[in-house]
C-alpha cells in the first residue's frame, strides 16, 4: 500500500523505514527542505538498532498536496504542536477518505485534529485516529540514517467513535499492525498519556536550577523530591477523575510506572526511586522546551478545559499552567474557545 | 523607664542589651521556660560586637501578665507568626495604655495586631506601631549571650494614624532613638519590606533543588535566573501598585536594592548579581522556613487581600500564595476573614 508519513523526525524516520522495508510504498512530507532533499538524494534509509537494513522510499516532499497524492493512509508523526496547522492544510488538499493516525494524540488530539480538519474541508470526513504513545524509541542520526532502540508492544490506538476502532486496526500496514491494540475509547489514548503529569511540573518547581548555567540535574531522581511527587499524585488524581467521569477507569501515573518498569514502592516517590531506567535522564536546560510547549498547551490545557465542564475540581491543574504562562510569558489557554467547541460536540454526541 | 521585651531570640537578645546598658529596667518575655530560668539565673547578659559589655536585666518571665505589669513600653521582637497569639493574650492582661511596638510589623502588622488586642479589650486604646525592619542585627549565641554585627540606621516606624508618627518616635528610649525615623504613612512600613518578593518565590521555583538531600544553593546568586528575576519584577509591580492606590510612592525592589547596596544594573537580575553582600547567602533546605511561613501570610497574603479589594490585578502574587498552600498543604489565607475587617475599618477610617 501507499502511505504518506508526515514528519521524518526521531520516530518518524524509524516508521518510515520499518514500513518502507515490509515492501509499503512510502512518501514522506517534512517541513525542512534541507531534510526533504537529503532523502531525495539517494531515497535510501539506514536503519540500525532493532532492525538492521537500508531502506528505501517512493520520494520526499515539502508540497504536502504532492505528498498525500493517491495515498491510501497519512501517519502523522510530528510533536503536537505541529498538529493545528497540518490538520487546515490537510483538510485544504486532501481528494479523498484515507485514515489519519496521529502518533501519539495527546490530550483529545485527535478531535482537535478533527475540528481544525473541518474548518477548511467540509465534505470528506476521513477517520482520524490516535495513539497513545509511538509504537518507536529511536534517535535520528543524519536525515537518512536512525538508530531504533526498541519497538513497544500493546500501544493503544483509539478514534472518536468507538465502533471504528476495529476499522483502524485494520487500517495499519501488515507489518506494524501487531505493537498495536485498540484502546476501549479514545479517553485512554488522550487521558492515558503520563507525560503531562511526569514532565512540566518538576521542571516549573526547578526553574533556577535548570535555568542555571552552572549546574545540571537528573529530572526524576533529583528533581522529585516527595513533596514535589506528592504534588504529582494531585495533579494525577484530577487526571484520573476527569477520564472516570468520561468513563474510563484509567491507571494512575505510579501504577502505570509499576506496571512500565515492574518497580515497587507505595508511594508515587518511592516508584520513581526504584525504578532505575529512570536513573540517568537528565532533566532539559531550559524551560524552553517540549516538556513544557507540548505537555501544557497540549496535555494539561484541555485536560484542565473538560476536567471544568465536568464539575471536577482541577485546582492542582490550573496552577501549574498559570505557573507556566506567566513564567514563560505565553498564553497556553489561547485556543482554548476553538478546543471547547469541538470537546463539547464530542461529549455531546459520544455513544 | 520600665521596659517590656517580649521574645528573647537574636534580635531581642540585642535590645534588651541594648537597652540595659543605657541604665533602662528591662523586663524580658520569652514562651521558653529554659530560657527564662537561663536568664533569671544570673540576670546577665554578654553582649559583644558592636557594643562590648555585660548588660543586667530586672527579670525574665513566662507569664505575660507578670512581664508587662507597670510598664512603660511594650516591644516586639517575634516572628509575625506570634503576633496574633500574642494580641489576645496583651489585651487580656494590659492594665493601662502603654505603646506597643512591633520590630518589625511585617504586611499590616500593626493593624492585625490592634484588631487581634480588640478582640480580647475592649476598653484600652494603646499606640500600636511598628518598623519597616529590626535595627539590630545580631545573632543569639546562648540564652545569655549575643554577637550584635551591627545597628541599622534610619528604620522607619509608623502606626496607623499619621498625626500620632511623632509621639511614638517620642515614646521609644533614647538611647534606639537616633536609628529610628518617622515613616511617611504606614503603608511604607508595611508595603516597604522587600522579603516578600525576594524570599518565597524563588524558594518554590526551585522546591526540589530546595529540599534535594544532596544538593544546595546560594539563594540568590544560583536560585534566582533571569526568568525568575523578571517574574520577582512583576509581583514587585503588584506590590508598589497596591502602595500606590493607598497613597504611597515606594521603591521598586531593584532601587531599594541599589539604594542599600550601591549596587547597579538595568534589571532585578543584574542588580541582585552585583550585590557582592548576597554571593554567599544560601538558600534554606527546607520549605519549612520563614521564608514561607513567614514571609507568605504575613507579606503576600494580606498584600493580596488589599489588592484585590482596590481592584489590582493581583494575579502574580495569587499564583504564590496558591502554589505555596498545594505544596506545603496550608491554607495560607485562613485568618483573611478577620484580616478583611480589620483592614477594612483601617481603609475607611483613615485620614
Amino acid at each position: 500500500m501507499r502511505i504518506t508519513v508526515i514528519g521524518a523526525g526521531n520516530t518518524g524516520l524509524a516508521m518510515i523505514s520499518h514500513l518502507a522495508l515490509a515492501g509499503n510504498e512510502v512518501v514522506v512530507y517534512d517541513n525542512s527542505s534541507e531534510v526533504v532533499s537529503a532523502l531525495n538524494s539517494t531515497k535510501s534509509i539506514r536503519c540500525g538498532g532493532a532492525i538492521n537494513d537500508n531502506a528505501t522510499i517512493a520520494f520526499a516532499s515539502t508540497d504536502i498536496s504532492e505528498a498525500i497524492s493517491n495515498t491510501d493512509l497519512i501517519l502523522i508523526m510530528t510533536p503536537a504542536f505541529a498538529h493545528k496547522d497540518l490538520a487546515a492544510r490537510l483538510g485544504a488538499s486532501l481528494q479523498k477518505e484515507v485514515p489519519i493516525i496521529l502518533n501519539p494524540g495527546r490530550t483529545f488530539g485527535a478531535m482537535k485534529f478533527e475540528y481544525y480538519f473541518t474548518q477548511t474541508n467540509k465534505f470528506l470526513k476521513p477517520i482520524i485516529a490516535e495513539t497513545q504513545t509511538v509504537i518507536h524509541t529511536a534517535r535520528r542520526l543524519t536525515a537518512n540514517k536512525v538508530h531504533l532502540i526498541a519497538i513497544k508492544d500493546s500501544v493503544e490506538v483509539a478514534t472518536k467513535d468507538p465502533d471504528k476502532i476495529g476499522e483502524i486496526i485494520t487500517a495499519l500496514p501488515e507489518v506494524i499492525r501487531p505493537y498495536f491494540k485498540p484502546a476501549k475509547s479514545i479517553i485512554e489514548t488522550s487521558i492515558g498519556n503520563v507525560g503531562m503529569i511526569l514532565h512540566s511540573t518538576p521542571l516549573l518547581l526547578n526553574s533556577g536550577w535548570t535555568e542555571s548555567p552552572e549546574f545540571s540535574f537528573r529530572h526524576y531522581w533529583d528533581g522529585i523530591t516527595p513533596r514535589i511527587a506528592n504534588y504529582l499524585e494531585k495533579l494525577d488524581f484530577e487526571r484520573l477523575s476527569v477520564a472516570k467521569a468520561l468513563g474510563s477507569d484509567l491507571l494512575s501515573t505510579k501504577d502505570w510506572i509499576k506496571r512500565s518498569y515492574h518497580s515497587e514502592g507505595e508511594t508515587l516517590f518511592e516508584c520513581l526511586r526504584n525504578t532505575i531506567a529512570y536513573e540517568i535522564i537528565e532533566a532539559p536546560n531550559t524551560l524552553e522546551h517540549r516538556y513544557i510547549f507540548e505537555d501544557i498547551p497540549y496535555g494539561l490545557v484541555p485536560l484542565e478545559l473538560v476536567g471544568i465542564n465536568l464539575g471536577i475540581d482541577m485546582h492542582y491543574t490550573t496552577l501549574i499552567i498559570d505557573l507556566a504562562s506567566a513564567l514563560l510569558e505565553v498564553d497556553f489557554r489561547e485556543n482554548e474557545y476553538d478546543l471547547c467547541q469541538h470537546i463539547s460536540y464530542y461529549l455531546k454526541n459520544r455513544k
